[in-house]
C-alpha cells in the first residue's frame, strides 16, 4: 500500500479520476511542464484553435461587416448566458463586456448612485488590489458620500467576517472577492449577502478566482451584483473580456455610467439622446473585442460538460492532497500554509509562504519545470485547475519545492526582481 | 479618349495608382464583392492570419503565462506608439486600451475634473451618437457643473464652426469627431484647437473616421486629448480595442477615473492604495484583451508603409471621382450629395441621400454584390479605404446604384427594417 508521499499514490488518484480525460481537451506543448498557474491564465482548449481560425479567416476575412448580423452582435449575451449556468444566475442576468476593473467600476458606480442612502463602501484588505483601486476612484468621484472602508483580515488568510458584519449597518455596499486572490479563502456568499440585505447594503462580488473552480449560486445567495474574469479557470485567453451580473430586479433601476451606444435601446436609429436598452444589454458600453470575446466560449463549454459539482469535488481532493504533502514534506523546511485548511473555506489554489519564496519561485521556473505564481512578498501560489491538473503534477511540484530548498537552489535568484507573472 | 463615366477611365486610374499593390496585402474571398464599408470594418490583412495563429497556438497555448513577459504586457504602448506616427503624436502619448466609448469617458471625465472652471461640454449634433451618450453620462456624473451643449449643424453636412466658436467662451471642453460619421465633414483641427485653447477650453477629438485615411497632426494642431477606433481604416478586426492620446504636458495632471491595476505605478507590489503610473500607462485600467489588441499591429504597419500623404492623395482622388460620377449618373435620379464638395473638408467616405436609400442599400447588398453602409433615415455611406478600394469598384458601384433606381429594384425591400450594418 502506498502512502501519500509516494508518486505511485498520486498515480492511483489520477487513475481513479473521472475527469482525467478533460486534460486531453487542452493544448500541452511541454508534457514535462507542471503548470500551476491556470488561476492566472488558463490553458488553451484545443477547440479554441479552430474557432480562432474561423473567426479571423472566415468570419472577419470572408464575411466582413456581415459578421455583425451572423453572431457577433449577440456574442456578449450568448457567452454570458453560458457563464450564468456556472454561477447560479439566469441567462439574462450575465453579459461579457470590458475588463473586470471596468465592469466593477460600472456596477459599483451605478448601484451607489441609485442607492437611497449614503454609507461606506465596505471591503477587506484581501480583496484584489485592482478592485480596491477602482473603488477608491469610485469613492472619489462620488465626492465623499461613499467612502471606502477596508476591513483588515485578522491573519492575512481568513476574511474578516466579524469585522464586516459589525460595520454593515453603516454600509451602502459590501464588495468582496468571493475567493481571495492570495490565500484562496472563500467567503460564505449566502450568509454575507443575507446580512448585507438585512442591513440595506448592496452586494457586489468579484468571482474572478471562483468561476469555473468554486461553485457559486448567486440567486440562491441573494447576491445583487457580480463581476469576474474569463482568462483564469474559464480558459478564455489572455486578457479575455470579463463578465458582469446584475440581478433581474435591479437591472431597470441601474444606469450604466459609461453610456455607450451598445447599451442604447435602438442603436441604429442614431438618436442623439441616450435611452438605455431594457435588460442586461444596457450594461454594455462600446463595441466589444469580438475575437477575444468569442474565444471565451469553448472553455466555458468544457466546464459545463464536466459539471461544477464534479470539478469542485476534484479540486477539493487535489488541494487537500497538496496540503497533506505540504505538511509532511514542506512544513519541516519552513513553508507555512497561507490558505485555509477547512475545505469549505478554501478555493482552488493553495498559498505557501517561505522567507525565500521569490528565489524558490524562480528556481522552480528555471530549473525544475514548475510554473507557480509568486505573490509578493513571500507567497507561492499553486493553482489547481481541476479540468487539467493531475495529482501526479501536484506530487512532483511538491517534491521539487522540497528539493529546491534542501539543495538551496533558490540562492542564486534571491536578488532578482519579481517578474510579471 | 475615355470620359469619367466609362469603365475604361476607371481602369486607367487604377493602372496609374502607385498604391494599387497594397490591395494584395488583404484577404479577398469574393473578388466580385464591392466592399465600400472599410470605414465600418476594415478588411483582414493577410499578415494578421499568421499572427493570430501564432498568438493563439504558440503564445497562449505554448508559452502560457510567460507570454506576459514576452510582449503582451507592453503591447498597449507598443501598438500605441505605431498609431502615434499616423496622427502626429509622440510615441509616448498614445495607448491602445478599452473601447472608444470607454476611452472617451475616461479622458472627458479626467480632464473636466482637473479643470479649474465650470463650463459647458461643447459638441455638435454631427458627433457620433455614442460620443454624445457618453458625454451625457459624464455630465450627469459631474452633477450639472459641466452640462453638454450640442450645437446643431446648419445643414446636417457641415460642422457648425461659427456656432462652436461663438460658444467657446463658456466652454470647459470642446469635443468633436474630427471626421463626422455621416457626412464625412472634416473639421479644421488646428483652427478649432487654437480657438479652444485661447478660450481656456480643453480639446478632445474623436479620430475614429480619420485615423488611417485623413492626415492628423495632433501636436501641430495643439490638440489636448483624442480617442479613436482601430477597426475601421486601421484594419484591426471586429471590435478591436481603441486608442487614446493624451498630450505629454497633461499626462501627470490627469487622473484616470477607472483606476485599475494596469495603470498602477508598481502593479506587482499589490499595494492597497492606487498610485498612478508615470506617463501614458496611467490611462490603462484593466487587463487588455491581448489577442484582439495584438492584431491591430499588422494593419497599422501597412498604413505606415504606404504613408499617410500618399493615402490621403489617393483617397481625395477617389472621393472626387465618386462625386463626379454622382453628378452625372445619380443626381438626375434623385440622389443628393450629403458630403462636402470641398476636398479639404471631406474625409474618406461619401454620403449620398435618396428617399429610397434603405431599399437601395438592400438591393445593392442582395442583388448587386455591393456592400455600402446605410445610415438612417436616408443615407448611403460609401467608404473608400485607399489601401484597397479601386477606382473600378467605385465606378461599378455607382453604375449599379443607377441601375437599382432605374429598374426600381429597391421596391421589394422598402418595408424591411435596417440591419446591424
Amino acid at each position: 500500500m502506498h502512502t501519500p508521499t509516494d508518486a505511485a499514490y498520486a498515480a492511483e488518484l489520477d487513475a481513479a479520476d473521472e475527469l482525467a480525460s478533460y486534460r486531453d481537451a487542452f493544448v500541452n506543448d511541454e508534457p514535462d511542464l507542471i503548470y500551476l498557474d491556470g488561476n492566472s491564465l488558463g490553458r488553451l482548449p484545443k477547440a479554441t484553435i479552430g474557432l480562432a481560425e474561423n473567426l479571423v479567416r472566415h468570419q472577419w476575412g470572408g464575411r466582413l461587416i456581415r459578421g455583425w448580423n451572423e453572431g457577433w452582435f449577440e456574442a456578449p449575451e450568448r457567452v454570458g448566458a453560458k457563464i450564468a449556468a456556472l454561477i447560479g444566475a439566469h441567462p439574462d442576468e450575465v453579459l461579457v463586456a470590458d475588463s473586470t476593473s471596468v465592469n466593477l467600476f460600472k456596477l459599483a458606480l451605478a448601484a451607489l448612485r441609485a442607492s437611497g442612502r449614503p454609507g461606506v463602501i465596505l471591503s477587506d484588505d484581501l480583496n484584489f488590489p485592482s478592485d480596491l483601486y477602482v473603488l477608491q476612484g469610485v469613492a472619489e468621484l462620488l465626492g465623499g458620500r461613499y467612502p471606502l472602508e477596508v476591513v483588515p483580515s485578522p491573519d492575512g488568510i481568513y476574511g474578516p467576517v466579524e469585522g464586516l458584519l459589525e460595520r454593515l449597518d453603516g454600509a451602502a455596499m459590501l464588495t468582496l472577492s468571493h475567493t481571495v486572490f492570495k490565500s484562496g479563502y472563500v467567503y460564505d456568499m449566502a450568509a454575507l449577502s443575507r446580512a448585507a440585505r438585512a442591513a440595506g447594503a448592496i452586494t457586489l462580488w468579484d468571482l474572478s478566482h471562483s468561476v469555473g473552480a468554486v461553485p457559486v449560486d448567486l440567486e440562491g445567495a441573494g447576491a445583487d451584483l457580480a463581476v469576474g474574469c474569463c482568462y483564469k479557470y474559464l480558459n478564455g485567453g489572455p486578457g479575455a473580456p470579463a463578465f458582469l451580473y446584475v440581478r433581474r430586479e435591479l437591472q431597470e433601476r441601474l444606469r450604466n455610467p459609461i453610456a455607450g451606444w451598445m447599451g442604447q435601446r435602438d442603436l441604429f436609429a442614431f438618436g442623439l439622446t441616450y435611452e438605455p436598452a431594457p435588460g442586461i444589454r444596457r450594461f454594455r458600453s462600446g463595441t466589444p473585442p469580438v475575437l477575444s470575446l468569442a474565444l471565451v466560449e469553448p472553455g466555458v463549454e468544457l466546464l459545463l460538460q464536466a459539471g461544477m459539482e464534479r470539478l469542485r469535488a476534484k479540486s477539493e481532493r487535489q488541494s487537500a492532497y497538496l496540503i497533506a504533502l505540504w505538511e509532511q514534506l514542506l512544513a519541516p523546511l519552513g513553508f507555512t500554509l497561507n490558505s485555509p485548511r477547512e475545505a469549505a473555506r478554501r478555493g482552488s489554489h493553495v498559498s505557501l509562504g517561505h522567507p525565500q519564496a521569490l528565489g524558490i519561485d524562480l528556481a522552480l521556473i528555471r530549473e525544475f519545470g514548475v510554473l507557480p505564481d509568486f505573490r509578493a512578498p513571500d507567497n507561492l501560489r499553486l493553482g489547481i485547475a481541476p479540468l487539467y491538473t493531475t495529482f501526479t503534477e501536484i506530487h512532483t511540484a511538491v517534491t521539487r519545492m522540497q528539493q529546491s530548498v534542501v539543495e538551496r537552489r533558490y540562492e542564486k535568484y534571491t536578488h532578482e526582481a519579481p517578474t510579471v507573472t
